[in-house]
């Protein structure tokens, strides 16, 4: 076994205590719960870790509210400080003129609920059992972040410094939509200039072998409001004569998808690009346990019964239509029998190359024009967008460096066209111009953004290895 | 004026000041909260008026379970006590052997939410402002009671007797579907025996005509469980490959109605029957003003565009389908992007004689069936039911008794075939055999149900007025 690994192996307790600190300070950005406590956290470890930090403060950008009358200008909110973005950085002693790798994460979390799932109501315990640390954030994304962190303390205890340039940014705004990271890159260009970029996540599957996914999804998160119903709630016996908003909005959901999942909206899939023949080669290689899929999830089939290729098509490279929320009336306990006001469902579109979030949301509000829902009937709120990214091409030599370094950690490895989730990668790949890989050590059915999400501390530990191989290797390699 | 209106007149502040105690003790059945308390205060203002009076717990019969499975065996909770009962008797001492008239009222309120919508956040308050006063229950059904307490009180403070015999029957779950009711009135089918029932509400309309309603609408009020998604909340990234249990809702929801507001289950309107010529004459001879009906609910239009007769027919005799909640995904603050667990419809149908709606929550369980929704993606279940029911013939002495009642105090009155609301009305009828009419003090925009409830102080008197009046009319006529 070589030093680092040695190290790595003997400081498990120190990775998993630094963890649970984090786990344990709830930083919950929908909410604006213990953010700014949670990035001082952070910046301590970092500091601890040999990292030099700074927290900079974004300029504010928040709120911006688009409708469907386009309305977008922003409303900045002067009374409300955006979290840091806490800027690391470690100078390679030896080549301080090489080659620089950027660690893009987040130290905030999606919201606990619904915390009655949570083993003893417990969403922020940290609390080690065998190979699992459990709490909202173990996986995503403070454990992640810890095992980028930590491979750079190893490495600085173990020689005393580190094979090529080291660049952090850890923001506190992901789970909300980075609304403040565009400007950020766009401010420090120059500063966080580098040669590639490993995201926030990535998973491990079933097998163990870690999958470097080569590109996000965009999205497009709109609120639809019905109106078009009474002038408050009122009581039902009235329905004969008063429309019902949710009926409203019931007709214009309906209008959206079939019962296949095929979004109706005219012109949704214009921009979407056939895969290339490489990309079906990568999906085709790629494997994909449909009976663990579906177990984890509790499912039967797949939506549309698709299988096999068709499955990872669908998976990695189409668009989505999801209801996210719905809400109108009366939800408290017992009989209330009224005609709501209003009534709301949120929708997350998942996009691909190369639909534009912009776009789409035209699109979106002229479909709902067309199938009658005028502007008293049904408003629609853009909530959040993101362009989707993928890195080119995939035998990139950066990407190599990536994979040879998993093969050498895991044994194999699995390359993957692009994840199914959402990020803003394509701000790094268009402002910053660098390639950019998916990996990290969450298991993939790790429970992110579920109830009793958890990571595995031997995935852990194996990812701290893989991150301290790809710096070394990226030292040391000629691109 | 003859001496009991003037003694009406003359103790305004006293009836005030006794609804304002039952108004500021919140009753609401469906959280259980206040229920006994308020009973204790109702009993304490019938006594003083010089009603004797009785708490009699019904026997339990709470928490029967209805569902798509047919599974209705009534589940006892030992554990919660229903609200009493308040029997209520006062006979006449001239007259022992005449006639009985029984009021039917309650003493819990709707829930109050929401809460933010009431002037100053307060649904309690009792206040009184010039002519109104505020509060949840000030017209559904305290106002509504105190008016029946004070025209007996005040009957026995001007000649220390009554000229008909009086029940009360006041109960504490009207809001909840009555469930002890039915088996209450079998109990004591001796004691309530009675000659004419006064239902519990009635209203007035801005023209301060009082209308005579002679029926109610029944209800069938389910919910629908869509499930067939994944075990859990999960990210929704998943979306191209998992179903999404707020996608099987709308299509289940989609499916039970079209726009017109026409209900599209098979054979729904089987048991509906034609209206009567008497019927029809009624409708016709009804004033109703739709621009005043529109203003007050803020609508342009009513659904499917009737007008005239057409509107009243369908606001007296038709069945409605209508969503009173819906429910799916996360529902807090910001944003959370999942493919949720299960979402949920809550819907309430009213219905008319002579549909019954056991039969019809078999046929809603068979048009879902039919549609494809097997048990293990849309779970139904019965959540309340009330039988439709109607007073006939038209021309009835009881109701000649009240109509000229009526008009003796308020100069008109106006009959209506029924209520567009629901009741227990058909107990009284088929159990006890009596003739019952819906009447009462209430404002015919006085937001029942509603953020800012209110009486008018000019009705509240008024009524009191024709409540004696017809306690003493129906004394004095032999029928």
């Amino acid at each position: 076994m070589n030093k680092i690994d040695y190290i790595i192996d003997s400081h498990m307790e120190d990775l998993i205590s630094d963890l649970q600190i984090l786990i344990r300070q709830p930083s919950v950005s929908a909410r604006n719960n213990g953010v700014l406590e949670c990035s001082l956290l952070v910046k301590n470890i970092m500091e601890k870790a040999g990292i030099k930090t700074e927290l900079l403060f974004p300029q504010q950008k928040k709120g911006i509210v688009t409708d469907n009358n386009f309305n977008i200008e922003p409303k900045i909110d002067r009374h409300s400080l955006s979290p840091p973005i806490i800027y690391g950085e470690v100078q390679s002693k030896r080549n301080p003129q090489g080659k620089t790798l950027l660690f893009y994460n987040h130290y905030d979390v999606q919201p606990e609920d619904p915390i009655e799932l949570w083993e003893n109501n417990e969403a922020f315990s940290g609390k080690v059992s065998g190979n699992y640390i459990y709490g909202r954030g173990s996986s995503d994304d403070k454990g992640e972040l810890i095992t980028r962190i930590k491979a750079v303390e190893y490495l600085l205890k173990s020689s005393g410094d580190v094979p090529c340039n080291i660049k952090f940014v850890v923001e506190g705004e992901e789970e909300i939509g980075s609304p403040n990271l565009e400007g950020f890159l766009i401010q420090h260009k120059e500063k966080l200039k580098c040669d590639g970029v490993i995201w926030e996540f990535g998973y491990i599957d079933e097998k163990e072998r870690p999958i470097i996914m080569l590109g996000l999804k965009g999205i497009l998160y709109v609120e639809l409001i019905a109106k078009g119903g009474p002038s408050r709630d009122v009581h039902s016996s009235l329905a004969t004569l008063i429309e019902n908003p949710a009926w409203i909005l019931v007709d214009a959901l309906k209008s959206l998808r079939d019962s296949d999942g095929k979004i109706l909206i005219k012109n949704w899939y214009k921009e979407v690009r056939d895969f290339s023949e490489v990309e079906l080669e990568l999906l085709d290689k790629e494997p994909f346990d449909e009976e663990i899929f579906k177990r984890e999830y509790g499912i039967s089939k797949f939506l549309n019964n698709v299988k096999n290729i068709e499955a990872k098509k669908f998976y990695e490279g189409m668009p989505t239509c999801n209801i996210s929320s719905l809400l109108a009336g009366y939800l408290g306990k017992g009989s209330k029998t009224i005609i709501p006001n209003k009534a709301i469902a949120k929708l997350d579109f998942r996009l691909v190359p190369n639909m534009d979030p912009l776009i789409q949301f035209r699109r979106l509000c002229d479909h709902m024009l067309d199938q009658g829902f005028e502007k008293n009937l049904l408003e629609i709120k853009l909530l959040q967008k993101e362009w989707p990214a993928r890195t080119t091409p995939v035998d990139h030599p950066f990407i190599k460096v990536v994979a040879e370094s998993a093969t050498a950690i895991f044994g194999s490895t699995i390359k993957s066209i692009s994840s199914a989730a959402t990020g803003p990668m394509y701000y790094f790949l268009d402002i910053l111009g660098a390639p950019c890989v998916c990996i990290g050590s969450s298991y993939k059915y790790g429970r992110s953004h579920s109830p009793n999400e958890f990571a595995r501390l031997d995935l852990l530990n194996k990812t701290t290895k893989w991150i301290s191989k790809i710096i070394t290797n990226f030292g040391n390699t000629k691109i």
